[in-house]
């Protein structure tokens, strides 16, 4: 009976362990602050440590600090793998990343409690830094594990106060100078599967308990500089005004329009600074960061084009300057889908009700792919807030995701 | 022979008093800044009262501040008047101001050494502080002899270091604590002329070297706040968003259009501040002031009413919250027609190619009109550029506009 053992699940300890975690943050600062590398960090994860250790797994850090606890399987060999962080940005809230890790460790004390070992061990980790940092980096554990974070470049990052990444990797328990050993070879994962909140409004919207992820999208992202002739507001007639910020505007309507049109597609300008920003002058200048994400690439080709098409256009109608730099072009991940059925089934079978979703954001999963298998289910986030004090998923749903975390996780075992 | 005096107007004397002025301004800041209440402003003005006197003037300060030279009439009685600042914005130019002060000098140097007097006295103003100061307010002098600037509310005023903006009159020469004596009784001044630069592009455009102001334009002000939800830019669909910056945009473009289509009048969103302005966050907040102008009160208030219609329907259409206040409902100056006819008879007998226009900028004229017909002319900004260290207008102009000034002030001096 495979679905009897995620019968088991209880919501209140995933609950119990958020709220302890949300106990090791900053108490001097709004909202829920564990930096990365900080002293909050390093008393969370010896928390996690201990928690794991109670719930029957055995721990290590491996060389970039991830903490991973090992359940033995019944025949060693390739390892089943579940997890996300726990580090948070500035002033957020205590279920991005908590949300998997507290799902993993709930997970084995089930299988402890009913002395049930999988065929395959299970590893339950807490990625080392997953939110950006302040060496200008993220995902630092899972980029690691693939292979994508070498020591000398850790070495070479600095923060604001001088500090290296390899000194802050160090200061959590890693081995920053054998960073490599981190790395896991192609095969040693036989799949890993995250749970995490969705950091939007979809399941909450529709009161679904979990979404079952089709891929995670992929920013791509530019810094646009608009540059028009800054010009006395009340004396420069409207025919003979190079207005930067009207330039800037219609660009922001044309991404809109374009994102919307191309379809589970997302187009946002997100930054945008004003020159020289006084009420009586003309602007001169326009700097925006912007950025547009899908998970289907040709998407992401035709949105590119038709926007690179619209911005120079814009801008030559206007006699204005428009140019622009790609700062990131990322590739966005397609879950396979038979491993999406395979999800899907398995919540059908549990009764619990489940959508498919695609991720806007990125995960730690997206590193890992590259070395894996993957899949992810999210579970919802009140009014789709993420990154900020508000940020909630109610413990049923948290239960119901952690009931189909581990009966996916069952199946796979079965399956592989 | 009215027309015989003017050709005695010496632009290289215009040009010297202009380069005099350009040097008592800070050494150790970019292009030109002479802040009213400085130490720079109190050289210039110890400069400008020898050169007055130089220029045969009887010169003085009222309680104000204002450095006014006098030429004495044939007749003693109501007085003709011309002037103009010499304070400047930070990082300014050499002519907005200056431009109709040296030219008042030359005009009284003109008629001393022609040994000529007209029939009304004239005075020659240097009106204290025309640009925006630190005590949030602008035009003082002219404000103080229309009699808009009392003694109690001089000494409310603070600026940033606490000094009250009577400390600074005072600084000056003036006598803040009797400022009511500034003021001119309707009737003291026959006419008020001011020469001062257009600070915009249509003279120079068309090379035309005298504009005949037709009114001065008033600007209305609003701020603006546009609030919606700040979200994650990858995990929100496109119809879930609620997209402060992208409803401004809409707000800013549909203000650019509502004013070219109300014709003759000006509209700018001139700053814009976005929150929380991440690349990865959808904006949820953004405040602008923004501004429109007209000289025609009918196209200010059609202009009002379709902007205060378009704003909500934008925000209602995406679900957003706009707020505005209005900062500043000014009224804006026109200049009788026959006033206008005047100055243009008078170019036109001069041999001066000149063009009506409207004054997009206030001025000090704005105050005196409230005591006193006013009229003003403009001479060219080369690239329509002030405010900034690249202002420029050529001698050949000033002289021009100078010898036009005093056309229209021989004329008027007869005709009053």
């Amino acid at each position: 009976m495979t679905e009897r053992i995620t019968d088991r699940v209880n919501g209140d300890r995933i609950a119990a362990d958020i709220a302890a975690l949300a106990e090791r943050t900053r108490h001097d600062q709004p909202g829920f602050t564990r930096l990365a590398y900080s002293e909050e960090d390093r008393q969370a994860r010896a928390w996690l440590r201990d928690r794991m250790e109670a719930a029957g797994l055995t721990v290590r850090l491996d060389a970039a600090a991830n903490v991973i606890g090992r359940h033995p399987g019944a025949s060693e060999g390739t390892v089943l793998a579940v997890g996300s962080h726990i580090d948070t940005v500035p002033n957020g809230g205590r279920f991005d990343g908590m949300a998997g890790v507290t799902a993993g460790l709930e997970i084995a004390r089930v299988l402890s409690e009913a002395g049930r070992h999988l065929r395959h061990p299970l590893e339950v980790i807490a990625f080392t830094n997953e939110e950006p940092n302040a060496f200008g980096l993220s995902t630092v554990g899972s980029r690691a594990m693939a292979g994508k974070l070498t020591a000398p470049r850790a070495r070479e990052l600095r923060d604001p106060d001088g500090r290296t990444l390899a000194e802050a990797i160090d200061f959590l328990g890693g081995e920053a100078a054998h960073l490599d050993e981190a790395r896991r070879s192609r095969g040693a994962i036989a799949h890993y599967l995250e749970l995490h909140i969705e950091q939007g409004p979809v399941l909450d919207r529709e009161q679904i308990p979990v979404g079952v992820v089709t891929g995670i999208a992929a920013p791509t992202r530019l810094r646009v500089r608009v540059d028009g002739r800054p010009d006395h507001a009340g004396t420069t007639p409207m025919g003979l005004r190079k207005d930067a910020l009207a330039g800037a505007a219609e660009i922001v309507l044309a991404l809109e329009r374009i994102a919307t049109e191309a379809g589970e597609s997302v187009g946002t300008v997100g930054r945008l600074v004003n020159q020289p920003n006084h009420a009586n002058v003309v602007p001169g200048h326009v700097e925006m960061t912007l950025e547009f994400r899908s998970i289907f690439p040709e998407r992401i080709a035709a949105l590119r084009a038709r926007f690179l098409e619209a911005m120079p256009e814009i801008a030559q109608r206007r006699g204005l300057e428009a140019s622009w730099e790609f700062l990131m072009e990322e590739r966005p991940l397609q879950i396979p889908p038979k491993t999406v059925e395979l999800a899907a089934a398995v919540c059908r079978g549990l009764g619990i009700p489940f959508r498919p979703l695609p991720s806007g954001a990125s995960h730690d999963a997206n590193h890992i792919a590259e070395i894996a298998p993957v899949s992810m289910l999210f579970v919802p986030s009140v009014g789709g807030r993420s990154h900020c004090p508000e940020e909630l998923t109610h413990t049923a749903d948290l239960a119901a995701g952690t009931r189909a975390l581990l009966g996916v996780l069952v199946r796979l075992d079965e399956t592989l």
